[in-house]
C-alpha cells in the first residue's frame, strides 16, 4: 500500500493501517516525511495523558481502568506503552496482559507498544510522531504509559498535556518522588492500591512535600499555579478511575484558561523541529567533502594544528 | 590576569593558573575559545587513563597508588575526578581524602575535581578541555576517575586512551560487569582488595566472561585484538600498582603498533568538534528572526499548518 492510501486507511480508523504507520515511526523510516506531511492537519486533535510510576504501582491496571472510564464517556482511546518492560511489549505479568485484553476487541481502542530500535533520537523523538498517528486516527485521548525511572519519565512528561504520577503504599515512593523530581512533573497524583495499609500515609507524605514547595497550595492557587490533586484508586476494581478522568478534565480546563495547553504544545513542537533540524545539519556535516571533512579536521586537532572551536567554525562555515 | 598570561603561567606549571583554567572550563566561559586556541599546540602530550568502577571498589585509593607509581618513574601526573560523589569533590570518606593528600604538596601532581555546573554538553564536553589544560601544563599522564554508573562511565571511557575497570571481591561485580557493558569498555581489569576472600573468584568470573565473547583470548590475540589483562592489587598497601602501570604501558605500545591510539584520539576530536559545531548551529537557529523563528514554526506545527519535517527544513534553509 502506498503512503497516501495507508494514511487514508488510518484516518478511517483501520487498526492495521495505524499499526503499520507506528512501525514506520519505530523504524525511523524515510517515508515518515510524507506520512507526517499528510497527517499534519489532523495531528493535534487528541489529548495526551502521560502515566508514569515505579514498577509495581499498577500502571497497566490503571491504564486499563482509565480506558474503560473514557470508553464509558464515548471517547476513542489510544494507548501507547513506551517502555520495553511494559506488559504491552511483552516484559511483564500475564495477568496484566489479560486485563488489557478486555479492550483488545473494542474498535474504539488502539493499544500499541513502542520500542526505540534504531531510532536516532530515541523514544523522545518517536513518541510525538506516534501520537500524531493516533490523533489522526480519531483518538480523542492517548494514554502514554512509561516506567518511571530517572530521565525517561521526565522526557515523557514533557510530551504529555497532563501527566499522572502513580504511587502505591509500601514502596517508599514518597522519598523516591522527592528524589526524582516527580513533584514538578505531576499534574495529577494517583495513589493506587488505596485499599491497602499505608495509602493515607502516602497521601499525607505527598501533601507534606507539596507544602514544602516555594509556595503553599493556597498561595499557589491565588497566583494561578496548578496544584496537583491527589486521587486514591483501586485500579484492579476500577475504583477511582472516573475521578481521575474528572481531574484530568479539570486540568485541561485550567490549562486552556491559562493558555498553558497551547504553550506546552508549542514547546513540544519547537523541541521536535529543532531536533529534526539538528539531525539534518549533522547529516550534512557528515556528508561534507565526500564525507571526510570532520575526520580531516579531527586529525588536525589531534596534531595540534588547530583547536576544536576553530575546527567547528570551519565545519559550520563549510555548510 | 589576561588569557595569554594565564595560559603561559599554566604552561610553566603554576597550579593556580591550571586551577583557574579548569574553572573556566567548568563554567563554559566564553574565554575558552581563546584558551583552547593558545593550548592547541601543547594539548596532546598526556596519556589519558580512565578509572571506573562501582562505589566501594577503592577507586580513589587506587588512583593514589597509581599516582605514586608514576611519580616513582619520574612522570608528572594529573588527576581529574569527574564525579560529584568523588572524594576529590568532597562527597566521600575523609580517609580517602587524607590518602590523596600525600600528593597534595608534590609539584609534579595536579589534583582537580570537576563538576559540570551549567555546562551545556555536561562532563563529556568539559572533560576533553580539562585534559588539554593538564596536558599543556606538562602532565605526562592524566588519571580520569569516575564512578561507574551506567552511561557516564561509557562516556568517560570514550575519552580515555586506556580504561581501567576496577572490581573488588564480594560486590557481585561479575554480574554487574556483564550487565553494564563494562567488558567492552575495559582495557585493563584491576581486581582490588585482592587480600580478601573471593578475589580469585572475581578473576575467574572475568576470565569466564571474556571467554564468552565472540573470540577466545587466544584467537583474539592472533587476530590482533587486545584482550584486557587482569591485575590483582591491594591499593591501600600500594601492592600491584606497578604492575598496573606496566599493563597500561603495554596497552599503549599495542595501540601505537596497531594505529589504535591515533584512531581513538581522532574519534574523540571528531566528536568534540561536531558537538561544538552543533551548539553553534543551535544558537544560530535560536537567533533567527530576532529569536522567534523556531517559535513561529512551532505554532504553525501545533495549528496543523505544517509538519515538523517541513518546519525543520525551513529552519535549516534560513540559516
Amino acid at each position: 500500500m502506498d503512503v497516501p492510501s495507508l494514511v487514508a486507511s488510518a484516518r478511517e480508523g483501520s487498526p492495521r493501517a495505524v499499526a503499520r504507520l507506528i512501525s514506520l515511526v519505530e523504524d525511523a523510516s524515510p517515508a515518515l516525511r510524507e506520512v507526517m506531511a499528510l497527517l499534519a492537519p489532523h495531528a493535534g486533535h487528541a489529548r495526551v495523558i502521560g502515566l508514569t510510576g515505579s514498577p509495581g504501582v499498577g500502571k497497566s491496571t490503571s491504564t486499563s481502568a482509565l480506558v474503560a472510564a473514557y470508553r464509558r464517556r464515548g471517547m476513542r482511546v489510544g494507548v501507547l506503552a513506551v517502555d520495553p518492560s511494559s506488559p504491552f511489549s511483552g516484559g511483564a505479568l500475564l495477568g496484566d496482559r489479560v486485563r488489557m485484553q478486555e479492550h483488545a476487541t473494542d474498535a474504539g481502542v488502539f493499544i500499541r507498544s513502542m520500542a526505540s530500535r534504531g531510532h536516532l533520537g530515541g523514544l523522545s523523538w518517536a513518541t510525538p510522531q506516534a501520537l500524531r498517528v493516533l490523533s489522526a486516527a480519531g483518538c480523542d485521548v492517548v494514554l502514554v504509559e512509561t516506567v518511571g525511572v530517572g530521565q525517561a519519565e521526565v522526557e515523557i512528561a514533557s510530551l504529555a498535556d497532563t501527566t499522572l504520577v502513580l504511587l502505591a503504599p509500601g514502596m517508599g515512593d514518597g522519598i523516591q518522588a522527592a528524589k526524582a523530581g516527580i513533584l514538578e512533573v505531576a499534574d495529577v497524583f494517583v495513589v493506587n492500591k488505596a485499599d491497602r495499609d499505608g495509602a493515607d500515609q502516602v497521601v499525607r507524605d505527598l501533601r507534606y512535600m507539596q507544602s514544602l514547595g516555594t509556595q503553599s497550595p493556597s498561595q499557589a492557587k491565588v497566583e494561578g499555579k496548578w496544584v496537583a490533586p491527589i486521587v486514591k484508586t483501586v485500579a484492579a476494581k476500577g475504583e477511582g478511575a472516573d475521578e481521575v478522568v474528572d481531574r484530568i478534565e479539570q486540568h485541561g480546563e485550567w490549562m486552556r484558561e491559562h493558555g498553558v495547553l497551547d504553550q506546552r504544545r508549542r514547546r513540544r513542537a519547537a523541541d521536535e523541529v529543532e531536533a529534526i533540524a539538528l539531525t539534518t545539519l549533522r547529516e550534512r556535516m557528515g556528508d561534507l567533502r565526500g564525507g571526510d571533512a570532520l575526520e580531516r579536521l579531527a586529525a588536525r586537532v589531534v596534531a595540534g594544528e588547530t583547536d576544536p572551536y576553530s575546527a567547528a567554525d570551519e565545519l559550520v562555515d563549510a555548510l
